[in-house]
């Protein structure tokens, strides 16, 4: 049991809340390799998948009193060492460092949680996320990935920050459930699926297979593309299949989350 | 062939300005019976399916520079009384009247498309939802009901009115491929549901088969709910059968569109 006590912060120009501030911003979340949760749901999700990560919680006065419960638990968290450090705010301080329009009064600077590809090596079931645009729709695909029983997701260079605070929420936790690999070249993610003997399944318009008609293999991925443009051609020439979803109607096609959590449904663990 | 000519106005107060601008409220669309549609690939979609409906059409100066062709097929339809009315704008006039932040320049006013609940007799294949907020959600539902071959989507009262703009925007013109009944009354829809002979799916996370398992009948609705509430007590009492997607991970539950899609997907026109 340590002494360790909640603080209370009331500066804009306190360092800790410039530092969760700067965090909005990709380049300072390299720097500093962390990102920020926001929210009870997502808060909860992280101190129990993955408590290691989480090093400043912060509470808006509202929140303490709302989570009254929670806000306990995580003093018991602060004092045997689970969590490095707790912070009560003023409402108009924590309005200040939010990054939502509606904000619960829960937040939370986390460390990085991604992991090497080399990984890879342990995994059956992989979803590759390559130049997606659209935070909301990389977080909805992270929820579903979890949901259909995914064990990575991999994202090449040039996708969407898996750490943008919109990606998160979108999340609804997922992000904590799953492995996570960032932003790799896509020449290397190509060159090691290859090594580790993986089928490369490759969600495009243009596929030449309905996806109900796939009987994934034991170890597989599925490349989702960009919501415009789709599937980089490196993908596209080492696909093991190009996999359409039927349409009947007159839509000429589906919304991006849509489309990729259908594909994602059809391939899920069963 | 008529004498008409397009038009050119530059006054926020002309009144086909202030119509149009009234028409962002809900309000004022009950009182007009009308609403907006915007961009280029909405606008030619009203007019390939529906060209009826379509009132007004405006274009921007610079989208009328930008999209030359399809201005001139506008004015053939003007001369050929096909259109009613065709208006240019200068770019800040239009920047006034239009509902998105990223405006291509062209927008229309249209007439009311919904029909009357008593064309259910003809249908096999239909969509309820059931009191979903989000416009985006429910465009998006629309998108895919079009996309997987249903004959018509009815919201219930207490859904977000179709006409809203976000609505508009994410159904990507499908609104105009199908049917739609609007803001029906739960206890009205489900007696005429009864009397001709739907078969009722609910979709709701308690249902007690999973969607892949039903061979849909010839003539059924699926029920879609609430974002966070589901479907109301009304259609689960009456349901014939209620249906789940499997989930297999840590993930608690799907986002509703998502959720949504996957079930119009499975039960989707073969």
């Amino acid at each position: 049991m340590s002494t360790k006590k909640v603080e209370f912060i009331s500066s804009r120009e306190n360092e800790c809340i410039k530092r969760v501030k700067k965090l909005h911003d990709k380049k300072y979340r390299e720097e500093f390799k962390s990102f920020i949760i926001e929210g009870l749901k997502l808060v909860k999700e992280a101190i129990d998948y993955q408590i290691k990560c989480v090093n400043i919680l912060i509470f808006s006065q509202q929140a303490k009193e709302k989570y009254q419960e929670f806000y306990n638990e995580c003093k018991y968290l602060l004092q045997d060492g689970k969590i490095k450090r707790v912070i009560e705010v003023p409402d108009k301080l924590f309005e200040y460092i939010t990054t939502t329009s509606t904000p619960q009064g829960i937040l939370a600077e986390c460390n990085f949680i991604d992991t090497d590809i080399n990984f890879i090596k342990n995994l059956k079931r992989v979803v590759v996320v390559n130049k997606l645009q659209d935070p909301g729709n990389l977080g909805t695909l992270i929820r579903c990935a979890d949901a259909f029983g995914f064990d990575a997701v991999i994202t090449t260079k040039g996708t969407v920050d898996i750490y943008n605070p919109k990606a998160i929420r979108a999340t609804m936790g997922s992000l904590f459930h799953l492995l996570i690999v960032r932003e790799v070249e896509e020449g290397e993610l190509i060159k090691i699926l290859k090594d580790n003997s993986f089928i490369v399944y490759v969600a495009t318009p243009y596929g030449d297979i309905e996806v109900s008609k796939i009987v994934p293999d034991k170890r597989f991925c599925v490349v989702i593309g960009n919501e415009s443009e789709g599937v980089s051609d490196s993908f596209t020439k080492v696909a093991t299949r190009k996999i359409k979803i039927p349409m009947v109607g007159k839509a000429e096609s589906l919304n991006a989350a849509v489309a990729s959590s259908i594909v994602l449904y059809e391939l899920r663990k069963r």
